[in-house]
């Protein structure tokens, strides 16, 4: 057996996305003790630097030791005992994740939903909330099985005039779209590295407000085999353990106690991932995600594609792509896999076989990324039988890029 | 801000220890997506190398994303349905723990504990199983908090003998000590990468024996979004969807069932972890860790030093180290650090401020890491006013090596 050797891929599906090679680089870091001070001190510098990230000034802002569903299950597992009641507004696959795992806590669950493809006015969220008195509203920003980005803005301010816990999962939006913690009154957010942030699955950031925090206090219990006379002991403690936030506070606070060992290789993948975010300045990546969405979707329209959705509500970094009639969707991506070395993504539930969905993000939110994918499509879909115009995509993106005075590439990577 | 640099460190504790740099380049290999036909391949190839790992045929035999606490989650949570019986004795911080968990899980927990530093018999164990009549028995192999090593062999027979499953955690023991796996007929087991597999914390190999999945199978429950006619939905679901084994194994399975994006970067470390293991071999691997055990033993022996617990069932891959009464443990453990740039580990609980322990594991099970550590620690108890011979426990290691034909570093490194 040999040592892993992956083919070459341009990965422009909704996520995971080709890794910046300066986060591959900070992976393989030698590894140090999870108490050795400058250990403690690297564990410091990430929570400040997803502060930033999270435009957030929680002190409880720390990562999880998985995937971003890891940061999911932490949030929710931990805010809601069993019998607390939750309102998941649904606008796609992951919007059915979050009230299946809410329930699976022993929470109960109740849900709206509308069409695939549309977001939720704030009077639908608050006429909910009025109906329902939910502990918690939680609901995704960002939803890659529809590309929907759906506007957080104005529920902060409704949840806090209901006392309504506020927790959003932004794994899909956050480094490529607009998410402004404080300012949008958000107790508790999840995310993940592997979309606009140009890292791997594998480490979940989450942020907790103070108010949620006070929640997570009051339900925190201390393990056997490392708790001292005075420590909290809850008669009904969290239901997980690893994923238990109140334990995994204090091992990243000043106490450090305990809990899990540090994913140290993680830890160095999700630093390096915000430090070359705040570098970039999270305004300047987000303008370079719009540039590269806007260019991606121009492009496919100039191919005479339709586009899935309510497109002004869609991500910046995800577009859902209709599939022509005339053609086999599945064969025309593995053509552009096989032929060409770029991903592009299949869909889930009611939009399978008739969406590809295409992605710009984090280090692939670029011109020649886009450029050279919307060349492979077009050749694709022509050697599949389906007409489309000589160079249309192509030269839609590029004269957007040329209109442009945003940068067509992350900082430190030549545009 | 810089990318993470940290200080040169050799982890000479118990563990995270220094991880192999081959480990170390394959986390920094170039993603691909989850449904690649590469990477189902890599998942594929990954399964077969752990079944090597473990010594078993089980099909069920994959990766947990999350550090060795998830893949203890994820087995607990997913054999147990609250209210189900489980036994757990008790010889460390980690029986503590696994009782925790299954606690959390809604598990009726039943413990019996022997003295830190001992293990038990297979009497008192199956006196327990007869007397509790558990649904799963719930043991860590290797307890790094005692350093003691829990003789399995025998176990297997009993649980079937009582219709019981038999679970194991090798997290410390795995790759450095025997497990035979089905041999001995063992359940299920978890473990990580971070001890004698010479990788990062943050992956959790697992593999689930026929009878155990059957329980697994029968509590499956496939989650809303992705749900298709006729897939199982429990009334009660397993608490936990992250660590959900059943839609985990569906995942890694012919299916290929949408949970988690795989965390690609620890499953190529984990596949260099147990290519590395299997291209030496396993039973040279444990002879190297046994050897570099033996010569630590005899060297802190020959410093004059006294160790703690019943060594005849240590693990080879630690050792506890009395502290002398004329010195400050965490002094010592200071200058090692700052002067030597050798990490070794403090304790818990009922042995805080009482032992170090001193690993020998991974790619640190060699020759010139003992010896370094060994001179190492002779000079920072001399220059804290312990009187120690000199070279005693150099010489002690270095004889012993001299008389060995077993290798004194891993394949690939040079001796």
């Amino acid at each position: 057996m040999h040592p892993v050797n992956p083919p070459a891929r341009l990965l422009m599906g909704p996520g995971p996305i080709t890794a910046d090679p300066r986060v591959l680089r900070a992976l393989s870091t030698p590894l140090v003790g999870q108490y050795d001070p400058w250990m403690t001190s690297a564990m410091n510098d990430t929570q400040e630097l997803y502060r930033g990230v999270f435009g957030t000034a929680n002190e409880a802002t720390v990562l999880v030791d998985g995937t971003s569903r890891a940061g999911i299950e932490a949030v929710l597992v931990s805010l809601l005992a069993p019998g607390d009641r939750v309102l998941v507004p649904v606008f796609g696959r992951f919007g059915h994740l979050l009230a299946e795992i809410a329930g699976r806590a022993g929470a109960e669950v109740h849900t709206i939903e509308t069409a695939w493809g549309q977001v939720f006015t704030p009077t639908a969220i608050e006429d909910a909330i009025v109906r329902v008195r939910p502990k918690v509203l939680a609901i995704v920003q960002g939803d890659t099985s529809t590309t929907m980005n759906q506007p957080l803005d104005e529920l902060g301010a409704i949840c806090e005039r209901h006392g309504v816990l506020f927790y959003t999962d932004a794994t899909a939006t956050v480094g490529g779209n607009p998410l402004e913690v404080d300012a949008w009154g958000i107790d508790a957010v999840s995310a993940g590295l592997q979309k606009c942030l140009g890292g791997p699955s594998g480490s979940a950031p989450v942020t907790v407000s103070p108010r949620a925090t006070a929640v997570l206090d009051e339900r925190r219990s201390v393990e056997a085999g490392i708790r001292e006379p005075g420590d909290d002991v809850a008669d009904e403690p969290i239901r997980s353990n690893y994923l238990d936030l109140a334990m995994i506070l204090d091992y990243w606070g000043p106490r450090r106690l305990n809990h899990h060992t540090e994913a140290a290789s993680m830890l160095y993948a999700a630093n390096e991932c915000a430090r070359i975010l705040l570098d970039e300045g999270v305004e300047q990546a987000i303008a370079r995600h719009e540039l590269a969405g806007r260019a991606m979707l121009q492009g496919v329209q100039a191919l005479g594609l339709g586009v899935f959705g309510d497109v002004a509500h869609k991500m910046h970094n995800v577009v859902a792509v209709e599939i022509p009639s005339d053609v086999v969707g599945d064969q025309v991506r593995a053509s552009m896999l096989d032929d060409h070395g770029i991903e592009i993504g299949t869909s889930f539930g009611p939009l399978h076989g008739k969406v590809w969905r295409i992605g710009t993000m984090g280090y692939n939110a670029r011109k020649d990324t886009v450029v050279t994918t919307l060349a492979a499509l077009e050749h694709a879909l022509r050697r599949a039988g389906h007409a489309v115009p000589h160079g249309g995509g192509v030269d839609a993106a590029l004269d957007l890029y040329r209109d442009s005075t945003v940068s067509g590439a992350p900082v430190g990577v030549p545009a």
